[in-house]
């Protein structure tokens, strides 16, 4: 095999899926099964070529692949993997670290350490925050709460919103810890009157609910955690990333007395899975929930490891990708892509309420869009499900008090205009056959 | 930017670092903060050209690289990212897929179904096995202990050998459990007398141990879980992969009783980081620990996700470099380079014993020598820095019996017999000069 020649090939497979990411069904059109059927049941005895698996990606795999990558992507949160983002995977894969200790890569963790300081004032939070990185944010919050509960032994509940993302709920159960869901207002967001801590470690405040990007009242969480001596743990996988906008600072008040913070630069920071970013400004609490060095790890250089931080022990180097993604955008790159994505979830959100017979169904502080055609649930999700059926967009639902609604994400940097009015109009289309 | 002008000179750039391997000291040369010191303390305002990233690689980030690519990193485990794990990187980073629901990539999860299922039978591990990829192998025991500690509720004891891996332990912290570890004999190896299994949910045996990769006694520690009902988890991420050698079956009798087991793809099958396996025969535990399904993850489809078996919700395309790797090697290639590492390091076992003055400390049953040389602790300790310090080779160290003992694991596919007799020749150089 030449490196060269297949690494060449490689590449022009990836740039010609870019080029053609809207001739594919955006939500795979295949049955459960039906790709595991069409392979081999056991490996090859000898070798194949590297051009083998390029021929058995087009013919095999994409017929199964669901089109994150495409414009016309719009359910959950978009997460985009940007080219500079891409490029950085082959480089960080061809250097293959290891982050056990400082030594085995300090490349790996300085850069990582770099990084994250430098997204943190991208993002307007104070000096000072320890930052490493994570696979999801499942598992950053799963950490937080870790030392959370080291912080305050005995304490085994964790607060947070009923809207709060089910990573808190999978964390408690992972923690032995019991979450408290408490009830929301009529914009979907925490209502601190009802903020329950008796026997509580942490609470979680989301900046940018799952369902409908909800902002919990961060100020008067703060205050309330600060009062019982409470871990305010802040969950912005999502919205995080907005915070490179100086108008919508406001909107994160609260999140810089947070004692850990969660976001995402794979959901809205154009980062390839796999790049979760957890601050927090107390690193002694988190270290002492997963620190263990043993004998074959006791090095003499005295720099505490990452991986002292954070539940696996070996860390991939996932810091080239976000650097490569800062850089090759820098801040006005960030902020101007973002800003579009609110700006065409707005447009679109106009559309809606334009439209007698369909309703926005929640507040919209970012790029996600809440709504829903008037009658049954029912109807609405059959809607869904012709909608998705075409493959000419992918959007996913969620329940608002109880009734059946729609969300349109906004975020890839590839999603103009044209394919937000390309999604409204195979919504009413789709609509108008029901 | 032309992502194919930037995707060619980024693969033209791993191309020459692969080449060039043997010019770099293995071990990092820097010193904690040089790095730091050296990069800018913020993200750039405008948008830099992807090149800047290649420069600032050989001319920043590279003195501060340990290279475990080297054919001379013979630390730890070693973890090789050979060249079809490599350019399956970009192509996962390409289509960037996230796995959250099956519809969400039916590639990611029917692939990762089917090569799991080929690794199974290329390890000789039985059918109907059902197997997921993990980040880490701590995460994946810790999972299988959470599995375990969901299906004896009240028990919460996981019994190991003390020369166990630190992430047991740490998965016990996590888990609320308590490590119980249990002496060894002569070999290294768990005693199965000394087996003490009140109020034990699992036990840990290890095939491959991390100090001396000692293999526990796995058929009486499954016939003790047997009798008592508790989970058996095998830990074999770093010599599991030897399972794919007929001749070395015999030393992973039992494992095929295992509730569930863990080997690493990353560690000696050739694989870039981030790549675990485990199996389990009890999918249902694994799934009633981890099985959180939210209204905005509800589909009609009536397939489980795999992250219904996993600790986070996002899922990466890990299994797509592990099928590049299975096929452009295939079960012969592997086989090859497994017994090629084991001969190596049975070579480098002889030397060390037929020469005066050294000693073999531990038995080798794969391709890990351990040994010292006479002289006290601190004379080993000191030969093992001057040794990193030269760069010409990367060894690390363990305790046995109180002893400091140096580790030689050979592992890379790009080790040659002559790395490994230059890694003798700078062994003894140094302890001349000691």
């Amino acid at each position: 095999m030449s490196f060269r020649e297949d690494g060449v090939a490689a590449v022009d497979w990836v740039a010609s899926y870019l080029e053609r990411l809207r001739e594919f069904p955006v939500l795979a059109q295949v049955e459960p099964g039906e790709l595991r059927a069409s392979l081999p049941v056991s490996a090859p005895e000898s070798a194949e070529p590297f051009d083998a698996i390029l021929r058995d990606l087009d013919d095999v795999l994409l017929p199964a692949v669901t089109h994150w990558q495409s414009p016309r992507f719009f359910a959950y949160f978009v997460g985009t993997g940007s080219e500079p983002g891409i490029l950085a995977e082959l480089l960080a894969a061809g250097l293959n670290q290891v982050g056990i200790l400082w030594r085995t890569s300090p490349a790996l963790q300085e850069l990582e350490e770099v990084t994250l300081d430098w997204l943190r004032q991208l993002l307007g939070l104070p000096a000072g925050l320890h930052g490493h990185l994570e696979e999801a944010a499942s598992i950053g919050t799963m950490a937080a709460l870790a030392a959370a509960r080291e912080a305050k032994p005995g304490a085994r509940v964790v607060v947070c919103s009923e809207h709060a993302h089910s990573s808190v709920e999978k964390g408690c159960r992972i923690l032995g810890l019991e979450a408290r869901p408490t009830p929301v207002d009529d914009a979907f967001r925490l209502r601190p009157d009802a903020l329950d801590l008796r026997d509580a470690c942490a609470v979680v405040a989301t900046i940018g609910t799952t369902s409908t990007s909800s902002i919990d009242p961060v100020p008067s969480i703060a205050d309330a955690c600060e009062r019982q001596e409470v871990w305010l743990h802040v969950d912005a996988a999502y919205a995080g990333s907005a915070a490179v906008l100086p108008e919508l600072r406001d909107v994160f008040a609260g999140w810089e007395r947070a004692d850990s913070i969660v976001v995402n630069p794979h959901k809205w920071l154009f980062t390839p899975m796999g790049c979760s970013a957890l601050w927090t400004r107390r690193p002694e609490d988190l270290r002492a929930a997963f620190s263990l060095v043993p004998e074959y790890l006791r090095v003499s250089e005295e720099v505490a490891s990452l991986s002292e931080y954070s539940p696996a022990l070996g860390r991939q180097f996932r810091a080239l990708k976000l650097w490569a993604v800062l850089r090759c955008y820098g801040r006005e790159g960030l902020q101007r892509r973002i800003r579009e994505a609110i700006a065409l979830a707005a447009l679109f959100e106009g559309w809606v309420r334009d439209e007698p017979g369909w309703e926005v169904t929640a507040p919209r502080p970012f790029s996600l869009v809440c709504f829903r055609r008037e009658g049954t649930d029912r109807q609405n999700e059959a809607l869904l499900d012709r909608v998705n059926a075409s493959g000419d967009i992918f959007l996913s639902h969620t329940k608002l008090n109880g009734r059946y609604t729609l969300r349109l994400a906004v975020g890839s940097p590839r999603t103009t205009e044209a394919d937000v009015r390309h999604a409204w109009e195979v919504l009413r289309r789709e609509a108008a056959r029901g």
